[in-house]
């Protein structure tokens, strides 16, 4: 089994029980070890008056990349900290697009980032995880 | 107008308009002048396989209670920055109360507190919102 | 032995270690079990050529306090997370005082604040540190 | 006047009046358009009786290198908000590498990721910082 597949894998067993992020309408575009990429449509249960996105959503699709990128190894990670700077808003109909990279792994601890922008490449904010192994895996590794 | 008048006239205005948090089941259960506290039960939707609350749905409910608790005094707020800590997991089923108290004021930049607790007072998580004010104002102020 | 004895134990044992906020002249104002008082002069050393503190000096005033306020109940914590808003510049010249406080405690991890303010009250910073227990101890317990 | 040489022209003017990098000993070892890297000793007056470094000075570090960083365009930038991680210990005697980039830049807001590492190229401690532009320049732009 390659790291790619692994990675698919670990991914698989995540989607499959993530109703949180499938009900949030997110698409996993791209998984491969310690990265990956979701998008999610901003829709009306998402906005507030004025037609831009709750803070909550925009965070929701960070930490849901961030999830997948730090679990591609099988070994099953959780989050510690999360941060996130808004840097502009996101409108109403708008496809975001998040995509999350390790930054630094030292023992059990790692640091990935998450930029979300728009189609048209506009960044709406910049996110960061720290991420905490629990020791356990997704499954038997198979030899 | 008193400054808790006021601050309910902001919060009905923002309420009105928030499809966000009412969409999340989200209760506004107190506001008063630079506080807020809001709660909302942990359904099927916001949970992954194993029922424990996806972090997205625990940072929307604290950053709603922040949002709310900076906007009591009738200029407009928004948040630039936000961090979360995680401490431990939320339930399917729990019912988690967010309360929002200020930190600090110093010029345009506020810095508001917002603990996630259940019912009996465990802490789930701990939220920190840096807000600054827009200059605007939610409706004309009354003599 | 009580608490309050514990905490001024700890603190001792680690004072005499801590070379770095002596040489910067931090003075340890108060210690109680989760609590920390640190105060320290703003010196040239510390300054730009404007006359203002250089963020690290603040950070490393807070981050002591933390410390101190951390490691209160004879089990070694170490910080994992920091973070720190500036609001107003300190000046040369100025006392600060670093207060920190225990915000929420699960588990192995523990939340402390840290409020940074000037002799006439006016805050200079708001700093949060996440730390967490080593398992190891400063000292044997004594019955 | 090249990107390059304003970079260069901004970090003089910095340097200048920054005592409390010097006094740390820290070199700036390299500037360009929002990047930036330093370099600093840990000292036996950074360390604790176990020949660890401070956390302050590991931001100490890293603070001037988001500094120097986010003022290379001749607009002055200051920063509203930073956070660490902390990955593992530096020891006395080691000579750390801080390394700024530009992660992102909407409006009057930067957000720069900052990675301080050994000699060897351990990752000691990772920080990001959140700038925003104070509107003034630090020299007359010529022509």
């Amino acid at each position: 089994m390659t790291a790619e597949d692994l990675a698919q894998a670990c991914a698989a067993t995540m989607w499959a029980d993530d109703h949180a992020s499938r009900g949030l309408g997110m698409k996993l575009d791209h998984v491969a070890p310690h990265e990956a990429r979701l998008s999610m449509l901003v829709t009306q249960a998402m906005v507030n008056g004025h037609g831009s996105c709750h803070g909550g959503f925009l965070f929701a699709l960070a930490d849901s990349a961030f999830a997948f990128a730090c679990n591609t190894t099988n070994m099953r990670h959780v989050a510690a900290h999360c941060s996130v700077s808004y840097l502009q808003p996101a409108r109403l109909g708008e496809r975001l697009h998040a995509t999350a990279n390790l930054r630094a792994k030292v023992g059990r601890s790692g640091i990935y980032d998450v930029s979300i922008a728009t189609e048209a490449g506009a960044i709406i904010a910049e996110f960061r995880g720290q991420s905490r192994s629990t020791g356990s895996t997704f499954f038997e590794p198979t030899s």
